[in-house]
């Protein structure tokens, strides 16, 4: 199954959680810490327990890099778990010159197999074609991101009246000749989110943000739903994988997934 | 040795040339492919050979990670190779939400052992704040790189009148209380290094881009003698080491590098 068609595929299935594996060791439950690898346990009984219910998985990389070689190798194990007809995310943030974008593509997408990647778009479409090139792979650049750093530069006014994070999407849609390009939209930026929801045209939107760093599901999938536009990914890390940590953590796990599915849902069908 | 003096003690011996180790299994010398591990024993070569003439060493991550776990390993084995007083950059141009921020700095500075790393500065301050809070560490911000896409975002004009990457510029000599950011500026933009160089303060300069980019060393090194700056490295990677793939490649390499330090001493003593 193509990248694309398993994003559309969750689409359709009205799926838009995104299930964030910020795996820390710190967190998960301490029933686990007696496993041989606690991470890779941990993200395997997420995976089993939520594939049928989400739509995606994003890895963030640093929770793995943190752990050398060895986090690797976890990182890896855990891309693996990942049912073959579901989404998957590599949230690894890159964006270098020519001949170096070409190395990190080859690692995320040939070497680890991802459906996509998150991307930096400071150093502009040579740094981000190497991924794009990889047809039947997707690209999610950043737009306006999450955190309070976004008012920094994303949101500096240009002398063509725009926004540097409108110009982002600007050029992503024009670059978007192998219609693989994506965004990332801070979920936490409701106001601007309602303002630019009309420029995503069919670009998927990932938004992170709700739970932990304090943006609301609800109000992102009726922003989207009044846009009639239902390409969109909703990540949710630390407030769904840690929402309990005694050893029925799972079933507590598939509760929340489902009732963050009912409320999307029941926002769909008003 | 801290990592701000091994950089000042380099700009006092008048060394300012990086050597990046952009290794490429298919493009080193075809005698050490029988070795058991070639990129080890070729990063090795080339760092006994050389670091008494360079300034620092920069490691490329793409050109490992693409190997996995593996890849990851001879990352952290090239590392160690560097002696302890010559300074070392992780270009891994990282920024992401401040607690994975946190997690890619351990990695690159408390498990890695870097004494720099190269950063986004896209998504602000936050996104920096994790790696700068390492106070004996440095950071090199992205400004304006040696790419064509320099052009997409980096130099777009803002409704103040300055360009986006003049803008961080700014902000980066803000934000530099623990006195331990410097900026990334590309050899090949020889104009807009000109212009813009009496705004660098104190803030040292990292210059890729001179060799396989098409940077001037020469040019370079007049423009910082000029503004009287010393605070600068020129890393070289592919110009340096592939110089040669015959046996004797480790004295063409230093030849090479030898013949770039005395341009730097001759322009320096004009």
């Amino acid at each position: 199954m193509k990248s694309k068609e398993k994003l559309s595929a969750a689409f359709e299935k009205n799926l838009h959680v995104c299930i964030g594996l910020d795996t820390d060791i710190n967190k998960i439950p301490q029933f686990l810490k007696s496993e041989k690898s606690p991470i890779a346990v941990f993200n395997k009984m997420i995976i089993e327990n939520t594939y049928e219910h989400a739509a995606a998985y994003k890895i963030n990389f640093a929770f793995y890099e943190q752990e050398g070689a060895k986090g690797f190798e976890l990182l890896e194990e855990t891309r693996k778990f990942i049912p073959e007809n579901v989404f998957s995310i590599a949230d690894a943030k890159r964006g270098d010159i020519g001949n170096t974008s070409e190395m990190y593509a080859k690692a995320i997408f040939d070497l680890l197999d991802f459906d996509s990647i998150t991307l930096h778009p400071y150093m502009g479409y040579d740094s981000l074609s190497p991924f794009i090139s990889y047809e039947d792979r997707l690209c999610f650049v950043l737009a306006l991101t999450s955190n309070k750093g976004a008012i920094d530069f994303e949101k500096l006014e240009l002398a063509n009246g725009k926004l540097l994070y409108q110009e982002v999407i600007e050029k992503v849609r024009l670059w978007n000749t192998n219609k693989n390009l994506g965004l990332v939209f801070g979920a936490t930026k409701l106001e601007e989110l309602k303002e630019n929801i009309g420029r995503f045209d069919e670009l998927p939107i990932l938004l992170p943000g709700v739970g932990a760093q304090g943006g609301s599901l609800e109000d992102v999938v009726s922003a989207f739903h009044k846009a009639r536009n239902n390409r969109f990914l909703i990540n949710i890390s630390r407030g769904l994988i840690y929402v309990d940590s005694s050893n029925e953590f799972i079933s507590k796990v598939k509760n929340l997934l489902d009732s963050f599915n009912k409320t999307i849902e029941t926002i769909n069908n008003c």
